[in-house]
């Protein structure tokens, strides 16, 4: 109910940003997975705030710990359970927000919905929950690499108005990972810093576009009707902060084409085996993987808590002018990436043991 | 596992295109709902075959028959099914298509995932599944109705490259089924409409937009993390047949906007009210309706199945060209409008039971 | 929530004694499993009101119909629908119950909880409910053979104060099936019918204890913690009607053992396989099968619904005298021993494919 | 999957009895809701091991420490997560047993199930997993509290063959915790102490049976069909760890009533309320609580770990001789009374929110 996510390879998360800590109970993982506790660090150290000038100067370790589930690092099949402890937590500074609503941010809502308010810092909406998302996806990215050599792979597109043109076959994590904006192309990706910056001083924010692909995903994931592939993966991605929309394939641009322009024509390769001339379907179709590159988009708006002042109003109804002190990302993509991708291979897993409950009995 | 939708208010549908029929299950309605029957009827009317000149001339009266859940047109707290019998089903139309994979269809994927296929007609890839959502969605807008006025209002938006400027605002359900296309816009819409018959007459397809609001949600409805209002109905909207993009609010064209420019200033409202000056969050902000009107888009691809001849492949992976008979929509826009609408109210629905159930014991 | 039951093998009923049926949709179903129609409908007819003369008389055919889910009688994959028609109803014989509520039945509480009640006969608390139960259970029947030559078998082991001794590890369907109280035990099987015709002519009802067996369970189904193999089984068949009490293999009587005695010594077997020398477990150990014999018990109170005079109150809460009229069963075990083969099949069928989902990758 | 337990007010418990600690995600917990932290902590106490002479010395303090979900001691409605560190752990205890599998425990069907086990001590099976259903328990406990003054009451009413007689209309807290073996009849209570003793000095272990009711319950809370009230409870407590049978009311030995001395005659009460003259339902009706005390029974096998020799086999499959060392409770009955009290407040909490958000909406 809320904190839950998938079926069978399922996480509830837990935790506010002030508090002793966040973390991830993650259910259902298949026993004697080998588990790199290392790569599940890296992977929150991408995360973690701190980590460049473009992120907030808020400076957490976020060191995991791992409570449960694991014997000589390989999984037992129980629950898994992930820690990190909150530290570089300062409430003061959100002492005098406490009871202003910041504009297009959560906490108006919350009040709303359930007439209290965690201390500071956003509780349940701050980015420190997304720690939980990192590190079991994380496992879950082990998971598919072990199964068919499946790569979840994300990117910044677009950051504001400057925008990448990336080739989804052939771009690489060390592509990705080569500068701080996480834009494989070093070119543009310095121009997304400077503008990241500008925003910045100027007290403002921005937003963009992140690209993810799956590279080798296995075929016959997804369920028709409710729970097809891209549904489930336009919640995974629709549930981060800040996200407002998401599209596979073609998307919205594909609506522009015809039928005939539009289909993926078949290719001959064998019995059992589908391949695609195109790839407008982006890897999915009637709600299940084809086998081809999955693709999809999701654009982020400019993260909410700016410095400018703006007009708003209290827990009283009364008006306000709010300036933010706190420390806050001016733009969330560069740390939104090993989100997206998290989410993404957790959705992956999910239905990969799903459609080995169902259809892995007999070939 | 698929099938199945909501978690309080949750509909369970069946059937494919051939065989006895379709329908749906609808647990969690609340008890002494007085409900419209020939709403619901309306509400397939407006979704079925055969309707009009740009639909498929499949034409299924669609007669909804209610087995039980309710006495005296009163619910009973207990599961409301409802069956429609398939009729105008020929499935000679499809005997030669049978082995052959129509591109961008579900026939390939669900070959690929179950090693059967339904006879023909597309099984439950069909947009006859969508009979037994429209007509849970009929019952899901009576009871957000009765609680709030709440309505839900979808329409074409664009079709192809011709877009309507509509004001949500203002939008009236008359406006919307003054035409045949369902474009509030009369002259946009009989633009629509010749480019629907143009492609039509080429045997090829189109898609578009639809656009759909909330009119009088609750405030407070969705849940902080994972089952954010937005993250719900996005995997509604993105489970609909043909579908490849989601938009709330500002979308993706919000990403070329500043912090600044893009957060909705808080209006003085009274205590427990919220009011923003403008609406780039689409009524929700960090995953819970803020009680403005929720505003969401989906893009639909071009129908994927179109009389011009087109490669593919058989189940045995040898090279066909297809020339697909069967009686298609040239465009799915017009018959999704009730479908995107009742998706909304379905989430909506579960989400106010959701809400009531946590939050309801006091004030 | 409340008429669905399972994970991935999942049942949701539908359906009141009145109104036009009743029925089920099994979801979940592994794909290309071969269905004996004749199967199903044989299970109803153990099931059916009228077969002999210690049921109610009430005669139903209890055909079912199936709506979707197969092709050529092989499973697709997606969800099966089955619905059998309400035939012989006669509201008239509930008329003056209607508003008087029936002494230890459901009449009260639904009041209660709903404020409404079925127009008659019970509603959802009617026996008919559990045709949905029985027609799944049947294909869940059928896979459990397919899979691991699984057999369910379930008879009256207790009738009243007569009670048989039956071998669980040699007892035939045969044997179960040669008289109309469904004991193997012949000479017992002829006094239970007698005393059931005795309390049926006093106007009175009776009660007794099922016993049922799973005869080559797969080993390691059922998970540890919430969702033990015993703890399911006892949900499963605490929610069938008029039952009072559930025990796994020694039950309440094992409490007076020592652990000395109670344990299950195990027999070298070789790697991998388990067998024990007793089996006080009942073949389930930590919540996960062992591989040996699955025994439980269920006890059935005697029939709510009885002719003689009561003392109770109406929907106003003034004193009332019921003489129930309408057509009951005075014991429920005959007809219900499929009611628990189902539910115990129905639990199997989901924990082997919850099973073979997170532990079936690799070996 | 196996960990949760619950629909809206919903419980996810990690940990084994090695490792870092075990805890629980508490879900769904209505917002602002006073928690009396100091009453959480009281119940672990009751529950921990180390408390008395008859339970396992294994001494260990179980402070919870409550990570997230609180403010000002209130809830927030969003996750309640509590972690109790593992500190008195001996893995050597267990080092020779390591691949012993102890006859009936949960050794063997673990490795059967995932091929691999915990380090020690039982992994998921060991009690110390309950910490976690107590933990939320106590919250669950308080809520039912404040919405009707509804009380959780359990005691031990047999050890072995030591039965007391007990009225559960009169027994109170005090009377249940004035001894160590929590029984209500002081005198009873002082044998069955002699006879744990006894059991205990003989290297053995005993078992018997636990009562609980619920006193002043929500009427009207349970579902038709498969979420019955009584299905939920029988699952919820055959959950437990030793836990052998289940039994609502008059159980087992109700079956040997007619229907004429079964059933609970209703009394005029006025409208809206139920009352009976007798209470063989147990308070409950057609699986919806009548408002009446919820009785129920839970018996409990000898625990399986005993210092006396017994045969077995190791992971091999070879003959063994297992002589456990480890501290183990030669009884589980004394501190399982709070792990009843426990499951049961789950139970009723989790069905009054789901009462509330179907049934909440209008009176």
């Amino acid at each position: 109910m809320g904190s839950s996510f998938g079926d069978l390879f399922r996480i509830s998360t837990f935790g506010e940003s002030h508090g002793g800590g966040v973390g991830v109970i993650l259910e259902g993982c298949p026993p004697r997975l080998a588990i790199d506790v290392d790569a599940i660090q890296a992977e929150l150290d991408r995360r973690r705030p701190g980590q460049s000038k473009i992120t907030t100067p808020r400076n957490e370790v976020d060191q995991v710990e791992i409570l449960s589930g694991l014997v000589d690092n390989k999984t037992l099949g129980t629950p898994i359970s992930m820690v990190v402890r909150n530290k570089d937590f300062r409430p003061n500074d959100y002492g005098e927000m406490q009871n202003i609503f910041r504009p297009s941010h959560a906490d108006g809502t919350y009040h709303l919905k359930y007439g209290v308010q965690a201390a500071s810092g956003g509780g349940r909406a701050s980015a420190r929950e997304t720690i939980g998302r990192v590190a079991a996806g994380a496992i879950a990215k082990q998971l598919l690499r072990k199964v068919n050599q499946t790569e979840v792979l994300a990117w910044v597109k677009r950051i504001h108005t400057i925008e990448a043109d990336v080739d989804p076959n052939s771009v690489q994590i060390k592509d990705i990972e080569s500068n701080i904006v996480r834009c494989p192309d070093p070119k543009i990706a310095k121009l997304m810093v400077e503008r990241i910056e500008e925003v910045s001083r100027d007290g403002d924010s921005c937003g963009g576009v992140i690209e993810c692909i799956v590279r080798n995903p296995p075929a016959g994931l997804g369920m028709p009707v409710f729970d097809k592939l891209e549904a489930d993966l336009a919640k995974a991605l629709m549930s981060l902060p800040a996200s407002k929309g998401f599209e596979i394939g073609s998307g919205f641009s594909g609506t522009f084409l015809k039928g005939s322009e539009h289909n993926d024509a078949f290719i001959p390769s064998g019995k059992g085996i589908l391949r695609t001339a195109t790839n407008n379907s982006g890897g999915i179709q009637g709600g299940i993987s084809n086998g081809e590159l999955i693709v999809l988009r999701v654009a982020f708006k400019p993260t909410a808590t700016i410095r400018k002042d703006q007009k708003t109003v209290d827990s009283d109804g009364k008006e306000r002018t709010l300036s933010a002190k706190g420390r806050h990302d001016p733009c969330v993509l560069p740390r939104a990436v090993p989100m997206v991708e998290s989410m993404v291979a957790l959705v992956l897993a999910d239905h990969l043991l799903r459609q080995q409950g169902q259809c892995g009995l007999w070939q």
